[in-house]
């Protein structure tokens, strides 16, 4: 990819030309948004909707269990990465607006349970982009659109409606609006799914449960198999006329006929590909409000989630899901100059959209077992993209977000351990179901980070033993032949030298936590494993590498080989042989001293490569040199100069960073956000820090990009940090202090933050070379354990 | 079909040949059966298994929910009639036993969590019945196979296991004996179904819970869409080895692999062919045990239903069922000379596996919502096969079984409709699940029937609620217009005539439940409702026909004409006209008189006709002229010569329906046993009456097949009734007592019955055509109401 350099400097107006919608019905849409100045007002949602970065720009509380949005995507089974969101900016027509997204995934599911609003003739197939008015399709314009957290709005060209979204945790509002004395009619499709192919609906169900609410079930073979998603749909105006569908065209076996003979008179539907066309006459006041319910479990749940919104004040839901993202943005008061504010509030923004709630308001949940459970004394999340979260967003967020809510997370993770047929955490899981995607298992050092920060209200034993359960079984990722051999044998299993060392490091984390809870046997067995990366780093050429059961590096050997079948994991040798970021004191031994490693890590970025060498994988993007910001590998590797003495080296790498991959457009993001990791990524280093290892408790300091930012955080301590003379030029750190005392290591320990204080950078034009030369002021410069 | 009169004097000798079974395994297989002389005994579980009969050969309680047996079918979506049971008596070779099958219906599904023992080489499909050793599947001999109540044996030749199955409840118990130093394996195929076709397995999984535990479910697409069934397996040893499988192969998107890479690794397989190859090593004393227990709601409560069975003692467990039998059998003692003694106690048999049971330990049950409810105050049960056994099973139950059972299948129906999509009772009902098969509402006969008889223990205005909105479902069956014309017309739903006079019965008996509930307008709707019968007859012809909505008869007619399409369900003008069992005094009225009717009659039963009129029809056998006793609409007819006042041509008819409809060999039931119909007719009518108007509280009596029965009434009551000088030369009754004095009568009244007493018939070779002369003696010979 292009450096991105120049679209940091120039203000964009992506979000300026979106902040009005024209009005087609009589009562005119409510030209207030989020209340100016307030945290959610400075968000552009539609940063990442363009480009790799897969984010979601539909409406959603923080962490909403329903999460509704214009899905734009067409329906083929090979869409599965560009339209991983359901939407990309750059389509011109939308489909319709389904319940269920992820935010910035590098591979796809959900858009369950569409729905499309018109006024015209019912189409029952969605049609063509390129063929306006074939389907229910419409096309629309980035001019009649609008986002801010919580609340979506569009206008749907050829179908003449205006769209609004809104949404509690459970519940989805939508408003349409059509034109005076147009008809309000509705299309509800189940066969609309992310990442659609003809096999993967295995059965569906929709319900007429009463004139105004219609409710239904849908099973699927996506990313999750064997996924059950339960739904209720109610209508602020009673139906006139309804046809309900099964579009299937060969079964075998069609079984008897249901009473009623015509899509009008059925009540119920059963089968693979149902779609419904509701009509609801003319709305005197041109308005229908719909309200849609998910549920894990059950029809009856969706039923009993829909009370959570009982009554049909669409701007009262609107001002209660922007009131809720003010009050979670508001863990951090920022100044700093545009577009560098927009940018930092949607990193929180895309950093507070998952895990996501997925429990029923009775506490009842589908666990990966695919059965249903009963949450007790904790609120069940799911998706969990832990190959990426664990790293950035998780450590965003035992810093900043309430303990109650690290603690549910830790608790799901416990409780979906409990449920899993193979005994162990989650790897990549959503709505309750495993996927198996990625590697390692790293919900460990997410479960570590929070209890080594002091995150209580989960049972630490439950979890360290759902730690070492999940690394000591042996049929997962070749972890029988890492337990005997001390690396993952590339002959056995594949992408075998990013497993060792990212499992060394999962050990590591267990053996600090075991630490702390006075278990020295279990530590002492973790950190002796968290030693395995030692195993595949290859003296030689400098490079981490896979061995064979035979303990031969396999042959031949390329820094630059990142395919399928490779020894790393989206990834190569030279992204990856710096991943022991809990012992940089051995990796630094092994390379053969500070400068060693410096040498290497500026041979990383200032590669001079061919386009073609990464071009085959999709996910890794946003290269600079050998460096790819936009897959999570690399995300620590600029914060590394500070282990050699170097800091300002960082620092430089971190300027040029933020300026080329990250910019307040929709294609602002440089590879998948991948549900908040990008953009954790973002915040911490525009705060001036990074956490290098979760579960250390340290921040490696960067340098900061904002003027001044307040962390309002959850003990109701502030932690302030300022960055005085801070502008373009001067991108280098002078000095720091802390409480007003000079700094002298580049680290911060976490109870530095969570004491409070403040925290000032000086900021100059040129390097201080002597900042952080020290052995002694570096992070962790012995393998201190 | 030909006249079957000669296998009804000659004893034939099925039992006799099965009683031993040759031993394979060190220890021997208990010799002793359910203890001679008892009724369980008296039973020939075989009778049924051939011909149109399609009953279950295998183990269950009376009502039980898991019903194992051996299945036999090849898999083929062709197989739906034949092997609606899974097993043919004329088959010579076995699939495997699996655990849900129907007894005796015309349409099919089941045959879930198929097990196939075996000692030789693992073999993953089934293969052919025309090669042996081709597949798992194995040849046996009917010398090597026995069966009495919640018992079945056979030798598995080519697979050398000798196989015994008895069950609880809930649960199957399994006993394998293999060769000596042979190994213990067992084949789970989660693939085979009755009426099995590629696309029917919709998702299934597969789990390992310990070294002896599975657990799964599977959705299937069969005669009920979207059917779930979990089940939990516990083996009386550790699986030495084990491999899962998911045979399918074209997948368009598979996801990610799951832990375990080999067959033998993994612990959950998911998908849509499942099989599991499960290895016991050598046991020492020759022997595997299993016990499957199945659930509707999920693997966890198939694990808490396992809990019902927690023993291992195959014996004890045999003898329990056998006694639940020998107690359930006991309501009837019977004397009479063989086979017909044998008979009568298997009809009872038959007439006690459905409704079965189909609610978990828990009181948990999935309902026609397919969503999971809990029971209040009753046990739920499904599998009811109501457009045949309203007409003489349910009759036969409410007489003979405990209050409980009845009022438990009321509760069942009850809740069942307060859980439809649609608000109404169920229609053909298996697993909770409706299927929408035949036509009616004949739940409501079966409550009101209840009801009539004293049964309480449900709510009854709840009941009437019920039936009254079954009644009342325009878009059910045409009920729209029938409401409106007071007849189904034929333009606007097939078999119009067939569904206008079941209607009007079903309607007569919601009438006589409003009434005795003193809803006087309820019963003056349905009073009136129920003669709609007479809106379909032609006086012209005599018979019933179909109108069109403009009021005339469609034309052509025929009244032989009985195929799809026809006037008629699954019956011709000759079958249907004499249904108004609740106003035979109206028939007789529109055909002009007794002698007419019985001019009929006979004209029914004697016809000479070509075998290939109804030839096209599978559920229409059983002919004697167009007499079709293999299906419902003629069960009736024999008696109603009595209507007429000539009760001797019905003792006539029953002599000949009975020596040529039943007889104690496979082939012994000339049409489907419908779950307990046909041999609830043969059982009414060996005792020598047979509720013609379930809901009359009468029986109208024909004459008695047996020396002597005594029914233990639920009250503790007795009912004796004896038939002196019976022989097969004195087929007429010369006079009847009742407690002694001379019953002038041609019907009983529910009450002689339950007030305990005496029938004593005299039994000559001559008619008397005088009792039952008098109009005064017959049954409702006014329309009396």
């Amino acid at each position: 990819m292009t450096n991105r350099f120049a679209r940091y400097a120039i203000p964009l107006s992506t979000l300026a030309a979106i902040t009005s919608l024209a009005l087609l019905a009589a009562s005119a849409l409510p030209a207030h948004a989020a209340a100016p100045g307030t945290a959610a007002a400075a968000v552009n949602v539609f940063i990442g909707t363009g480009g790799d970065g897969h984010t979601f720009p539909g409406a959603s509380r923080p962490f909403g269990m329903v999460q509704p949005g214009p899905d734009s995507q067409v329906r083929h089974f090979r869409q599965s990465y560009p339209w991983a969101a359901g939407y990309r900016h750059e389509d011109n027509s939308i489909l319709g607006f389904s319940h269920t997204h992820f935010s910035g995934s590098g591979h796809s599911d959900l858009g369950d349970v569409l729905l499309m609003p018109y006024s015209g003739a019912t189409k029952l197939e969605p049609g063509y982009p390129e063929r306006p008015h074939s389907g229910y399709r419409s096309r629309f314009s980035h001019d009649e659109e609008k986002a801010e957290p919580g609340y979506y709005a569009v206008r749907l060209k050829d179908n003449e409606v205006d769209v609004e979204l809104t949404a509690s945790d459970r519940v989805a509002m939508h408003r349409y609006r059509f034109h005076k004395n147009a008809p309000a009619k509705v299309i509800l499709d189940l066969r609309s799914s992310i990442y659609d192919y003809a096999g993967k609906n295995l059965w569906s169900r929709l319900r007429v449960r009463d004139a105004t609410t219609l409710t239904g079930m849908r099973e699927t073979r996506g990313w999750a198999p064997g996924r059950q998603l339960y739904f209720a749909v109610r209508f602020s105006r009673p139906m006139s006329a309804r046809q309900l569908h099964n579009r299937e065209e060969a079964i075998e076996y069609r079984g008897f006929t249901p009473p009623g003979k015509t899509p009008a008179d059925k009540v119920v539907v059963e089968g693979k590909a149902l779609m419904a066309a509701l009509e609801f006459g003319v709305p005197t006041d041109g308005t229908l409000l719909v309200k849609v319910a998910i549920s894990p479990v059950s029809e009856d749940n969706a039923m009993g989630n829909l009370d959570e919104m009982p009554g049909w004040d669409f701007e009262a839901e609107r001002a209660a899901a922007s009131a809720a993202w003010n009050e979670a943005l508001s863990v951090a008061q920022v100044q700093a100059p545009e577009p560098m504010r927009t940018m930092f509030y949607t990193a929180l923004y895309h950093s507070m959209l998952a895990p996501s709630l997925f429990m029923d308001r009775d506490g009842s949940y589908r666990g990966p077992d695919n059965a249903v459970h009963q949450a007790k004394g904790f609120r069940y999340h799911s998706t969990f993209s832990l190959w990426d979260t664990y790293r950035a967003l998780h450590p965003l967020l035992t810093l900043l977000a309430p303990e109650r809510r690290n603690a549910d997370f830790v608790n799901s993770l416990i409780a979906s351990r409990e449920h899993s047929p193979h005994g162990i955490l989650p790897v990549w899981q959503f709505h309750g179901q495993e996927t198996w995607c990625m590697i390692g298992y790293h919900a460990v050092p997410v479960i570590a980070d929070a209890y080594m920060k002091g995150i209580r209200g989960f049972d630490a034993n439950k979890a360290l033993t759902a730690m070492t359960a999940s690394a000591e079984y042996g049929p997962y990722g070749g972890l029988e032949h890492y337990m005997k051999l001390g690396y993952v044998p590339i002959d056995r299993e594949p992408e075998a030298a990013s497993k060792t060392v990212e499992y060394a490091f999962d050990d590591w984390t267990i053996a600090r936590m075991a630490e702390k809870m006075g278990k020295k046997d279990v530590a002492a067995t973790y950190y002796k494993r968290a030693q395995n990366y030692r195993n595949v780093f290859d003296r030689e050429t400098g490079f981490i590498r896979a061995r064979k059961s035979s303990g031969e590096f396999r042959t031949p050997f390329d820094p630059a080989q990142s395919n399928f079948g490779s020894d790393y994991t989206e990834g190569s040798a030279w992204q990856y042989s710096w991943y022991m970021p809990h012992d940089n004191a051995g990796l630094i031994s092994m390379l053969g001293g500070d400068a060693a490693l410096a040498a290497k890590l500026d041979q990383v970025f200032d590669a001079k490569i061919d386009e073609k060498v990464y071009a085959h994988m999709e996910d890794i993007s946003g290269l600079i040199g050998h460096y790819a910001h936009g897959n999570e590998p690399s995300h620590h590797v600029a914060y590394l100069y500070g282990f050699a003495g170097a800091p300002w080296r960082t620092q430089e790498r971190l300027a040029n960073i933020m300026a080329t991959q990250y910019s307040n457009r929709p294609d602002g993001l440089s590879g998948n956000d991948d549900l908040g990791q990008m953009s954790a990524w973002f915040a911490f280093t525009a705060l001036g820090f990074y956490p290098v290892a979760p579960g250390s408790n340290e921040y490696v300091i960067g340098r900061p990009f904002l003027d001044k930012a307040v962390l309002n955080l959850p003990s109701g301590k502030r932690f302030t940090v300022r960055a005085e003379q801070l502008s373009e030029a001067n991108r280098y750190v002078g000095g720091v202090t802390l409480n007003g005392k000079p700094l002298a290591r580049t680290f911060l320990r976490h109870d530095d933050i969570t004491s409070g204080g403040e925290l000032v950078f000086t900021m100059q034009a040129s390097p201080n070379k002597d900042w952080g030369k020290e052995r002694s002021a570096r992070p962790y410069t012995q393998t201190n354990y």
